[in-house]
């Protein structure tokens, strides 16, 4: 066996293009099999859909429908009354893998990677071979704008089979049509969970829904107002790296390294600045593009030593304390609900922030001896799977839970109990385990602060059951008292040797005096 | 808040280099922590040492060493025997992601997406900020080519800062010098440690190596024969997908869709062929990109309703159950070691076969209490993490391991023992979990098959246990024996009331006798 020379090798070597590698790897996009391929799709253009409107601060109506169309094949249709897409933009939207507005931008969105959708145009072509149909229309002076295409796998460029202008009767917005291979299913792990998870966090969306089975969905608004506007913010000097910190030196309009500070970084003022190039020993009137390999690795370090203050949170779009819990009372009728938005913290110079909501009881007795159900979310989008690797699943099983009321076979592990856990995380970049974007890295800073949420709402939780406890245990003392009083007080008048009968009613009276009862209690615990 | 319209919208979106995407991205890579990174790096450099050295048909040794700079950065040297670059492919190979020759080769190899090398040049950069050093050359007859180069992220194109011929002096080969933040750990997770199990899948590499402490590993050869070097092959119908079908035919220099099955997949022949295109009700003369969608899916549906052989193995390269055996007695020295090495099976029209590997006691006694140590790899590439997601940490928690002589907590689960177990999944693709590399996801056929290989290694374990077990209680009682028989005889003797004095020794030779005692053991058992 003689093998390869180096070049006759070299006559192998190519580039790869994006679309390509992953059509190859489609597993890693969340494309692993027919049911989740299903979801994934729908989770792409609801992500989408949401983050347009929002985005053009328009109150989001949805509509998907799925409609089976033989042979595991379905077809769906989303729908919104966002702010519709130009035409010159529709064709790298839809055909481009790697194309978007929302991986440069350093604010809160559902979408980060610009390959959600236009990876589901390309699993629908690889599966099924039919093209995508795109409907968008901007606004009422612009007629709407219709395209049939493809993705040229080999190039990663879109592939325009047809386009037209069509006449009026079409709202503003977006329609999408993509028909994949898949499998619906009705159970956990199924779009019409999707929705309704995706209905309780963003309660402000109203969304329809048809499935293949016909059943119609009607997820309706909670909420009538927009949550503020994410702000863009610039990268925090603790969240930099020396290679892209480099870049940066290389590309900024500032002349001198000062200016570069301040305008190209969140929170460095001019004194903050000045500290920086001090303890650098760099000259502040210096060309940021004059400055040697020692020199940039000085600023670098720098930069961690001053002290900068956290980067701003408005470029963050929690649901609020509140939401949540209209929410979960929307879909869930319990008979306890308690909710927290902690305040904002930051891994890796990235502003987070954690949310959590618990519901207890009602409707959820019936799951009473099971595991508590958990939902996950990332920036208002429901994770469905993975949950053994997020970082929610591993500080939710650290929590002592029998210290708030639920049963925890062995000391950690996923509680038991009537209940209903939910967890959101937001930030400006959601540190996926990978390009699904089902599962959140585990950064301990990421996973301390859901155990606090966790932990604050679980305070309440025990509360309401001990309260429910006392409750229970007082009704039981009044049965007793209740039942045995009137003998005791036969007993009492007989051994008193008079004739007159006494009432037990004024004495009830006063024992079911809650307030009474309560002083007793604490009387009691203080022993 | 009036939002943003879709003219503004459409100012921010555009193109993000696949560079950019896994700068952002680059826990997805195996670049998680400095820690990972530095064995991320190793791995990625010697993955394509031993790929070439092996397609060039040369016996390969590597020669390693890392080197700490200070300031968490180390300096990881690469040197090898192998084929080397051609000059004008050097820039290419390192400094752009997704560029390589094994991406489309249907082949096992161990790198398979063109993205590690440079993506660990890419991560050297962005945290130090220093370019990659590479030295080529392909034989005596070229000078030696030297690079000195960075990426540019947002192009995801080599910058080439430097380059030369260098004097004679330099063997061929290549050398790639990398510098990186990292951590240096001795434990499981070790540079230290994956070079020793790498030096057992791979006994014909010679590997030398010198960690960061100064200390030298001289990882020898336990074989003196390049294995037999994997063909590559065609796909086979039943693997194929409609949108990659769509585009084969396309494609194709085949006039008619008979030659075109025939010359584009492997194991179809004329009657097969024949067949498809009957069942598809399409002329085998047709031109292949005259047909119509239908005519697609009916080729596509036929193809896997008729019977055809399952794709040829020699695009496999598996270790072998010998090389296996010796790779673990070169690096444990255990008092029992078995293999076996399975025949191929295919998952989604795949190649993919199973090899495993268990060693017991010896050395290892001394971690008789603990879970047993277990050693993954895919196409001779040692895993060392995200160990639970791996199909090969299901099927070996889901052995009953208790049949086979090892205790295990629960029914399920890692079992505990001294014993090391070696499983390798070899694959013309393996199905990864990440662009990491680091475990394989979990499709039934494979948890299967590794189940199936795992049991058979089990039962000579528990053979030998058992057998152990036996040579014990032998001892014990022939111990016994010499200890009662004489005085069992000097009784025999008085009794008898004869004078003489009886030796015991014939008798003990003939209970000695090894035949002896077996018979007399299976006669027992038979009882």
């Amino acid at each position: 066996m003689p093998g390869k020379t180096a070049e006759e090798m070299a006559l192998d070597q190519k580039e790869i293009s994006v679309a390509e590698f992953f059509e190859k790897n489609r597993h890693l996009l969340g494309f692993d099999n027919p049911a989740k391929a299903l979801i994934t799709v729908v989770k792409e253009g609801v992500d989408n859909a949401l983050d347009a409107c929002e985005e053009a601060g328009k109150l989001p109506h949805l509509k998907i429908a799925i409609d089976e169309k033989g042979n595991n094949k379905y077809n769906i249709k989303f729908r919104d009354n966002g702010p519709g897409i130009v035409k010159e933009q529709m064709p790298s939207i839809f055909g481009k893998l790697l194309y978007g507005s929302k991986f440069h931008s350093r604010r809160q969105s559902r979408g980060q990677q610009g390959i959600g959708i236009s990876a589901s145009i390309l699993y629908g072509q690889l599966t099924t071979g039919r093209p995508a149909l795109i409907t968008s229309r901007i606004n009422e002076n612009n007629p709407p704008k219709w395209f049939k295409l493809k993705i040229d796998t080999m190039k990663n460029e879109p592939e325009i089979l047809e386009e037209k202008e069509l006449d009026d009767g079409f709202e503003p917005g977006t329609e999408i049509n993509i028909v994949v291979e898949g499998k619906y299913l009705q159970r956990y792990h199924s779009v019409d969970e999707y929705l309704k998870q995706t209905a309780i966090a963003n309660p402000y969306a109203h969304i329809e829904y048809r499935n293949p089975e016909g059943e119609e969905y009607d997820f309706k608004r909670a909420a009538h107002k927009l949550p503020p506007e994410p702000k863009e913010i610039k990268p925090h000097p603790y969240g930099v790296e020396l290679g892209v910190l480099v870049r940066m030196l290389k590309k900024t309009d500032s002349n001198k390294i000062l200016s570069f500070l301040q305008n190209e970084f969140t929170r460095v003022g001019r004194t903050s600045g000045e500290e920086i190039c001090r303890l650098a020993e760099v000259d502040p009137d210096r060309k940021p593009s004059s400055l040697k390999h020692q020199e940039q690795e000085a600023i670098l370090n720098a930069m961690q030593k001053v002290k900068i203050q956290r980067p701003p949170t408005d470029c963050l779009s929690p649901i609020g304390s509140d939401l949540i819990r209209n929410g979960l009372e929307k879909e869930i009728d319990a008979e306890f609900i308690t909710s927290t938005s902690r305040d904002p913290e930051v891994y890796r110079g990235n502003p987070f922030q954690i949310e959590v909501g618990i519901a207890y009881g009602g409707e959820l007795m019936e799951r009473e001896n099971e595991k508590v159900k958990i939902m996950r979310y990332a920036n208002k989008v429901p994770l469905l799977y993975q949950s053994s690797s997020c970082a929610i699943t591993k500080a939710l099983e650290k929590t002592d839970w029998k210290r708030y009321g639920l049963e925890q076979p062995g000391s950690t592990g996923t509680p038991k109990g009537p209940a209903t856990i939910f967890v959101h995380l937001c930030s400006t970049w959601v540190p996926f385990t990978s390009e699904s974007k089902e599962s959140i890295a585990r950064y301990p800073k990421i996973v301390k602060e859901i155990k606090l949420g966790l932990q604050e709402c679980a305070r309440d939780l025990q509360r309401h059951l001990s309260k429910k406890q006392k409750g229970k245990k007082e009704k039981r003392r009044k049965k007793i008292f209740s039942n045995y009083m009137p003998l005791v007080l036969e007993n009492a008048v007989e051994l008193s040797g008079q004739g007159q009968e006494l009432s037990i009613d004024p004495i009830m009276e006063r024992v079911i005096d809650e307030e009474l009862v309560e002083k007793a209690e604490v009387g009691e615990e203080d022993e």
